[in-house]
């Protein structure tokens, strides 16, 4: 008996894919809608062939009214700022609603409009927002009726440095995120810079030193430590389609302190996270071990001059959007939090 | 008219190969002998299908004896270690040697051996040799009879942070470099662990706070520093055959300096060097753009906490091996220093 | 309640950790055992880290007396040759044995004998194998004791040719199979030619005219035929880790016939085929489409010059080995023949 | 001293660019203008930061007037149906025209009209097009003022065939033409379908039994066998940015002629030809080792049945366009025929 109905708006992209993917196989969820501007009266699988047990289903246009009835939640893949006033319509009519784009993850209105140069119009709407990052807020999702879905590179930043930052073990000056990312993060678009041709063989760093996802970690950070922090952040482009990997550094408070007691922390702090997985000492992630998964695996060591590295995997789309989507929905709904996404990554 | 006559020991391997199809071409040089244990008698082109200029030319044992009367020049491309004896040999016997393994490059031999788990048998042709990056030690190198060429990691962390540190603008503590290397890097062999399907799709770090070039980076940059520089080194294998970027992190003295003062540091710094090209502000290397040619290209930016970024890119097998040991060779036998490293890159 | 107990021989390769991956969440099947010379002793994630449902267990060495009692049904990844013995072995003393190598394909041991350079001694075993591609013998499947699971090219061969040759619309000289396979198919190994630096940006054929597929392929189609077929058949190795595609070539024996009636005879053919899915006309399998799956995906078009052009995709290591085996245990034992094999394929 | 003055029309595709990449280095000749409607006004390095020896020229938009007196020799790189009156009005102004375009290759302009569906406008101009392929009508290449340069899978098509044909060994009903092109075939646009998450990973046919390049193989095979060939033509999409496959199946008339007669035939065709490199008997090429240079490599093998396969590799940029363009200016203009096109190919 299927029992909740789920509306994906924004469905042609990535992630749109990916929810449709993922929330296929979960019996208790059915999906009544899903809508594209662009692709309103195609069928999914003219988009996505592989997708072919969605075989007849249709994009439809946003037509919010129409649509309120169809679904119990509202999962929106919008471009940035197209979200906002979608958000509002459903939540304020009593939908539950799951926020995959930027627009409800910035507390701070004003540091909003400062990275996105756009108001934030639905202030109240904002207020009532959870981010939905459920190692850190497992138990305000529980009771959310609105969810901030976090940014990939937030969520490989955040869980990567969470446990040592609450235990208080590293300084928070000197904070340095590298990350990578596959193609796929830049979604799904006509552009020539992420053509094929333009891409295979090559590597390089973007968005340097202005990157939309800082204020989202340092806000996420400075929470955790209960202090302001403002990192360092440098992502790049992985001639890949799909994963996510930081590399992240922070000086240890203590030097001497030792890499077993640092590891502790960590496999204390995620014991028992279903999807953060602290690898043993000596292990690091590889991109290809979560690739399709909603799992975060996560390394660590520590340089001779006494900085702390960790490394944390992702998949963008997954654990980085739609899966955490799915997991976010599955608390909300008093679903066991693993539904849908126990899947084993196809490596090779 | 030849009149360089030039040994190639260690051919077989991608530095090996890169050897040859960087010499092939220069009118000045002869390659008159290459060696290889494991393929001695196989022709070049059994291994090397696209250097079809040599065919018929095949490679013969290291017998050191034997190849003394061949060369002017002797290339080295041994595994580490292995080299130490032969470097001896035909140095002290008056001959030019470029040393591509590692055994020739830490000056410290106590540091070698910590690293390298062996002794130095040879501290006297140690003294002599001269550290083959041409940006830092063009005069040295021009009457050197030894050369270690430099690690490929090192010539990125080593050319990303000399004109920082020679004008005192970054603090010493707190140095980070993240850095992304092709797989050509791991040299030429059979091991599943570079196997395409181990590598394809994935992205992970390794050697973690662990690898031998961090040695060779504190020693070039303490010394251009004046002080002991410890690093925090992470190398990251990308899922490309070649091609390496480095991104350096360290925090700016003044938080306030601006980016252009810093650009122009680092724009007169490099102003005559044919290889190290400091790219305009807001532009960022891309792997692609330097494949097969000996250039590193250099971008800059500053995050907002006063860290300074700096990004360098190059081609591992050319100007971090065999395309750098050229352009020693045109420095010590006075030719023009981009005899046979001049060519565009092969893009897309 | 687990009622099938199932030991996997030889899963150290790709085909075991796929048959891994695909058992791992099936309710009915227990894998009681898997066995691998070289790695015996080691856990299974220390090879496979992405398997990490099967934390803590080990592969066992192959002795034969001690793991008859541990399983129902026998997957055999062994090399070929080495698998004619073990699956007499657990075949003579009852057990169901499923087969992947190429040991039992061949009906006529001359033919076996001739292509693989040695004798088989087990023709009576050889007498009672089933070719175990179900589009073709399901109802034999049902009944059998020991499958051969067919080979990756045959099947893509095989399913693209057996509606047309069935119906005998297709001439039966000049068949041309044009195959390319992800690099997967050439199993997890140790091997210069394998590694990375070797495949990526390449494209090649090999084995051209010699493949050991191709008596497999001519033994089965001639089956079809009724009468004795030689095909051209030349496999090529694609830059990917998985995936085959095979295009198929033939000329109509009626020139004219419309490319509508063909397709009619393809969808008639697989109509209620669970894994041959009969592509649209006007649309053409992606091997990124079936990427994960049992899918074989089929499309067709006609030459002006009356050519009948088919083209197949499937998963190398799924319905090429792995999956088809699943999926041919699911028939033997009377589970529902996509037990285990409904995953969507992970795109992009 | 400079003497031969080029232009290039449409520069700012991989076309033109591959055209600047190759000439930059040629003493003889000077680029003087280069055109781009969509690029008009910006740096070639702003599109192509590779090709750094241009730095500060710039694009400019195709005045056909202004640029007429720029230029000895014109190369249009501009997109099927546009090249048709550029070429017509340089070339009945006298200047040496290279038209990398399809508009001047199909001798009858009924064929032109039924596969383009646009007249041509200019059959004067079109009886006097050379097609250039310099292996087949160098001669005529030498005196001509207007070349139609080859597409790419014609090139290796015909090269393939060329000696089997001209010497009748082969039947020519039944010739298949299964060819496989890197992306770069497709051009540089911003085109979701050529987007890297599309193409990574996957393979596929495309333009089955409905490419434009069929008529000019079909056209060009036929002079040779000197009756109509109608081919069975199947290209189809490689992961990779650059290469071009063609594998190419014909029966021989004499089913017992030995392979070695087959290599001899070949070997005495190509034997005087600095580009058309055939391999030593069980050699096959592989795309890597002609990427970047005008080099086609062909191998070949008998099937049993006694089919002749011909497998050919080309640089679709080199080779299939640009690189052949120059080989063509070379001839037309008394340089050597290699000059500019003597670099090895970068591997790995």
């Amino acid at each position: 008996m299927k029992n909740i109905k789920a509306v994906i708006c924004g469905a042609s992209g990535y992630t749109g894919s990916e929810l449709l993917r993922i929330l296929a196989p979960i019996p208790a969820v059915d999906v009544t809608a899903l809508t594209s501007e662009q692709s309103a009266g195609k069928e999914v699988t003219a988009l996505f062939p592989h997708l072919h047990t969605y075989k007849g289903v249709r994009f439809e246009p946003l037509i919010k009214e129409a649509l309120l009835d169809k679904g119990d939640v509202f999962f929106l893949a919008l471009p940035h700022s197209a979200s906002q006033e979608a958000v509002e319509f459903f939540h304020s009519r009593g939908k539950k609603v799951i926020d995959l784009s930027a627009d409800y993850r910035l507390r701070n209105p004003l540091v909003y409009e400062l990275w996105y140069k756009i108001n934030h119009r639905f202030p109240d709407a904002l207020k009532q927002a959870v981010y939905g990052l459920p190692e850190l807020y497992r138990d305000k999702i529980r009771n959310a009726s609105l969810i901030a879905n976090p940014g990939c590179y937030p969520t490989t930043a955040i869980l990567a440095l969470y446990p040592a930052l609450k235990q208080k073990i590293i300084t928070t000056e000197h904070i340095v995120i590298d990350s990578k990312s596959g193609v796929s993060g830049a979604g799904r678009k006509s552009d020539v810079a992420y053509s094929f041709c333009e891409i295979a063989g090559g590597f390089k760093a973007y968005g340097v030193a202005a990157h939309r996802h800082t204020p989202e970690i340092d806000q996420e950070l400075s929470a955790i430590a209960g202090s302001p922090i403002s990192v360092t952040f440098t992502p790049h482009l992985l001639p890949i389609a799909r994963g996510m990997l930081s590399t992240v550094y922070a000086p240890l408070k203590d030097p001497g302190m030792s890499l077993d007691e640092v590891h502790s922390i960590y496999r204390d702090a995620y014991q028992d996270e279903p999807f953060a997985d602290v690898l043993p000492l000596g292990k690091y992630p590889d991109i290809r071990n979560v690739r399709g998964t909603n799992l975060c695996q996560i390394g660590m060591a520590a340089a001779e001059n006494g900085t702390l590295i960790v490394i944390s995997a992702i998949d963008n789309l997954v654990k980085g959007a739609a899966g955490q989507a799915v997991q976010n929905m599955n608390i909300m709904f008093g679903l066991d939090e693993t539904t849908g996404l126990g899947q084993l990554p196809v490596v090779p």
